[in-house]
């Protein structure tokens, strides 16, 4: 089952390549704020929509970032189309002191998911916890972003969001859920906030389009081709868009990564009535978002060094042969991001390609790149 | 990566082995309430006891039933020894409207899981939802009971449990989390409820057992040997209690599996302050239930509808080649249910004999067995 691929598909020895370009993360931020502003969308929300996105390239998720923010892909495209509303008014519809349904009023999952993670966190913090669901929204970019929203008020914080099919039901020959991610943030005192951000396919969609945009096979237990025949073909997966479930096979535990896709799809679309993976109109998704107040448990303080003691006994879990640590969810994300916000983001030429095209279209300045 | 390990095994075409014995659930459920109860827990409580476990044996998760109806067994030989409390007064310690940590005064969790559970329940019908995170308790049984509590409440049931280390993290060489089940139930209308119930590591531990009693080999993806080798030998993974999380290895996605067994140890172990599984005291467990109200978010009617929809459309994927039907979470454990309810629960040789031990030594008429 080993594999020879990469560290940097796989994403824990982030390197970037020689020919990226490095640029100044709040500029990078001032530049998507202006073009979202651009096409109507609010300062204050433009802002929101900006920060979502380059936090995740500030921690390395480069699936999730500015990549995306290109005038074929869903969030300008669909401001300029006019089918995304670049100034939802997101409502309640339905709620119990701890819950509620939210319409996102056809806005951009970047700002229906802020405003509703923060509903959740102003039930968590009235009642103990704070659930969301939410419909008539679109894409929310990095699922991390939201959980992490918790943190700073001493809550565990969790998001979800579903999409168009692309997982393969154990035993299944079509994709009926989406990678359906789950995310979770916990809060910690001295170490590094625990950060679990995971598709529950195999990998995330990201990574068979980073191994194309790199030229290298992937292992055939990702993805299968348009008849159902494992695949080491990034491209061919990815047109084909059958990805495997966590587990790969029934006798490694497909159902679970199933199970589990088909749990975000219950949470997400059929909660929320946005619709499941399979009936979501093209373009929607459904996201899901929780606040849980560590208080209401025990002090904050005594949960925060019990997680402190949690995650420096996994780190010090001795490490197998060939590796020199065991790492915790989300510690990567923080190194990286450490690194990041001190000498830039590495983009590739394309990105860079992407956004110089947009700074003409809008007439923005193109003045992102670090000196 | 496909096996030909039986599906007796994997659990998805349970057949009784030929020397089986037909036992009669209510009578089972009797035997072992009386079996507790003569180790002093009060009628009530024995009665909660014996239907966590029956329950798991009409379910087909035969892992988790009265195979542990054992002298030898936690259960027994801690009420036996004195090391678990008969009659536990499970308390609040500390809570909000939707959340609390519950003392669990050191009884079985099978007990105070289920008054746990209970509590979360009602703090749901306040305030839309409850979570309740337990320390100071025991082994639970089969984590799919409790969370299935909340069905008839219209409620998402959710419940979750840590135990001493087996999982071996990504790039470890020693466990440091325990199989740490999630499960999650969710009311449907005319179709069965889905009920997912998995262990994060590849196969429970359960696995593991059944594949020594029979004699067979297991994949090599499922669990190490002493010295962090792959085995085939069931017997050797087991005595190591080494096993591979979810994913198998960091190609697949064994951070997953590994960061879903962490995030299942923060709110059992961490919240709880019971402890993760690496600082777990010998036989004590944390547990987390939660409850969520349907009509939190939509009506119950319309919500039950959108389950169907989406179960049917799970169902009616077109199956792969070499398989005749795609199953949902708790289809198969339904249909089992349906059959031993009616046909009686097999039990094999082994636990029988361990039956009859117990019959003679405290007492009670072996009266299990269908005519």
């Amino acid at each position: 089952m080993q594999s020879s691929i990469p560290n940097s598909i796989l994403g824990y020895q982030r390197v970037p390549d020689s020919d990226s370009v490095y640029v100044d993360p709040a500029k990078l931020t001032r530049f998507c704020s202006d073009v979202f502003q651009s096409l109507h969308v609010p300062e204050s929300e433009a802002i929101i929509a900006a920060d979502v996105l380059v936090q995740a390239d500030l921690r390395g998720v480069d699936s999730h970032g500015v990549a995306h923010m290109n005038l074929d892909s869903f969030y300008l495209s669909g401001l300029l189309e006019g089918s995304i509303n670049p100034q939802p008014k997101p409502a309640i519809r339905h709620e119990t002191p701890s819950t509620a349904l939210m319409d996102g009023d056809n806005g951009m999952g970047l700002i229906v998911g802020y405003h509703a993670m923060a509903d959740a966190i102003a039930r968590a913090e009235h009642v103990g916890s704070g659930w969301v669901a939410v419909h008539n929204t679109h894409h929310y970019g990095m699922a991390a972003y939201f959980a992490m929203m918790a943190l700073p008020h001493n809550m565990i914080g969790i998001s979800m969001t579903n999409a168009g099919p692309q997982m393969i039901p154990t035993f299944g020959s079509q994709p009926m859920i989406g990678t359906n991610p789950i995310a979770i943030a916990v809060p910690a005192h001295k170490e590094p906030d625990f950060v679990l951000d995971m598709a529950t396919t195999v990998v995330a969609g990201g990574k068979f389009e980073i191994a194309s945009r790199l030229g290298l096979q992937i292992p055939d237990s990702w993805g299968q081709d348009s008849s159902g025949r494992p695949t080491t073909d990034p491209n061919v997966a990815n047109a084909a868009r059958r990805y495997m479930p966590l587990g790969i096979d029934r006798t490694n535990g497909s159902h679970k990564g199933y199970g589990l896709g088909a749990s975000v799809d219950i949470l997400t679309g059929v909660l929320s009535s946005a619709g499941p993976s399979f009936l979501l109109p093209k373009g929607y998704c459904g996201h899901f978002f929780g606040a849980i107040r560590v208080d209401g448990f025990s002090t904050v303080e005594d949960f925060k060094d019990r997680m402190d003691q949690f995650l420096i006994g996994l780190k010090n879990t001795p490490p197998e042969q060939g590796h020199d640590r065991v790492y915790v969810a989300g510690e990567i994300e923080h190194e990286v991001k450490l690194v990041r916000s001190r000498h830039g983001i590495p983009l590739d030429q394309e990105v860079i390609e992407r956004l110089r095209k947009i700074s003409g279209r809008f007439e923005i300045p193109y003045e992102i790149e670090l000196g």
